[in-house]
């Protein structure tokens, strides 16, 4: 994709060893992350929902219910800022103020735009579909024109945007290494279990691949 | 806790099934979750920022810099939403219209203030701790006064809140049951990992339990 715009909004004010602008950083976390949190502003007040998503080149689309408010206010032309964090580790310093999180975290600032083209529709339908389990989308009926016309698809574009990342182990000043507390990283992250048949499943039909063998599965 | 106010913007507008405003609900999220998302606006534009938090009682406490422009636009007294969300499964109903997430999602709006106080700078400085490793602020050093003036703690309070939940099997049309496709739930969820120690750790400093058996240790 393009390099995203470096703007003030995207430049960060300190920690500039933490700030990436690298679009294959973007992309990994966005292409990782299975939910964004959805910031606006309306009648005053910010907002912070949580949604689905899925990034198609240098867009991302969003989708939900025709009378989703976020949704709604977000199609009528409000400025968003769209975050997606994924959480690496638990940071265990020797001293409480350098305790930490490992992270990386992507922030996107613009407008979102109505998708109405039926062929981006369903791309869209898609990308959601693949981005929760690879390759669902060959198998799940497709929207049908009454389900589209209920749905409301937004565009959200990769332009403005900026990663933060901490990796790494904890960092305490030079005096506290002689402590004899233990200090380090606790690893987590976000991992797919035994898929669960939804009750009403015909008898013998197989469980995908893509669910059985889900990418976040342990390995 | 005091039941949170229900207000309009804490009102689901659709899916009042989904909409919680159990203060029991409410507390099982935030003490679950380990990182929020702040939203707020700054100079016309919406911010949505990923912040460690920790509970206590009928607040929470936000902590970082004291040059961090989150937390100073906040102890500043700009109006703020704190959204923790617990992603729970990937729902993959027959239709792609009705794939959904499992998920428990807290949403808080109300302003911040900066706490000045020592000693409940200490106890949020532990619940911090304590929220990401259960034990752990009696194990580290504690902030000392030069540390605790470079920090900005900030305390947020639980009144205006409402948690959304969607739980259990995807809801497809009748008329898609007899599909051959596989329907169901992914369950996912935060895991931890085996700890890895700082490589300035002092030879033979053994891992802590609250590290090496986390709570978000497979079971």
């Amino acid at each position: 994709m393009v390099a995203p715009t470096v703007t003030d909004r995207t430049t960060l004010r300190r920690r500039r060893d933490r700030g990436v602008h690298e679009s294959a950083v973007i992309d990994a976390v966005l292409d990782e992350g299975l939910m964004c949190h959805v910031g606006f502003t309306a009648g005053g007040s910010p907002f912070v929902v949580p949604m689905a998503f899925a990034r198609v080149g240098d867009d991302l689309y969003l989708h939900g219910a025709a009378a989703n408010r976020t949704l709604r206010a977000l199609a009528a032309g409000a400025e968003a800022c769209v975050t997606v964090t994924l959480l690496d580790g638990l940071v265990l310093a020797r001293a409480a103020f350098h305790h930490s999180m490992n992270y990386r975290s992507v922030m996107l600032f613009g407008r979102a735009s109505r998708v109405v083209d039926e062929e981006e529709q369903l791309l869209a339908s898609a990308a959601l579909l693949d981005h929760m389990a690879p390759g669902r989308s060959a198998d799940a009926r497709p929207p049908a024109p009454a389900e589209l016309r209920s749905t409301l698809i937004l565009r959200f574009p990769i332009a403005e945007a900026s990663a933060k990342v901490r990796t790494g182990p904890p960092v305490d000043d030079p005096g506290d290494l002689t402590l004899p507390t233990w200090a380090g990283v606790v690893p987590v992250g976000l991992v797919a279990g035994t898929p669960v048949d939804d009750p009403d499943l015909l008898a013998g039909t197989p469980v995908p691949g893509y669910a059985a063998d889900h990418p976040r599965r342990p390995r």
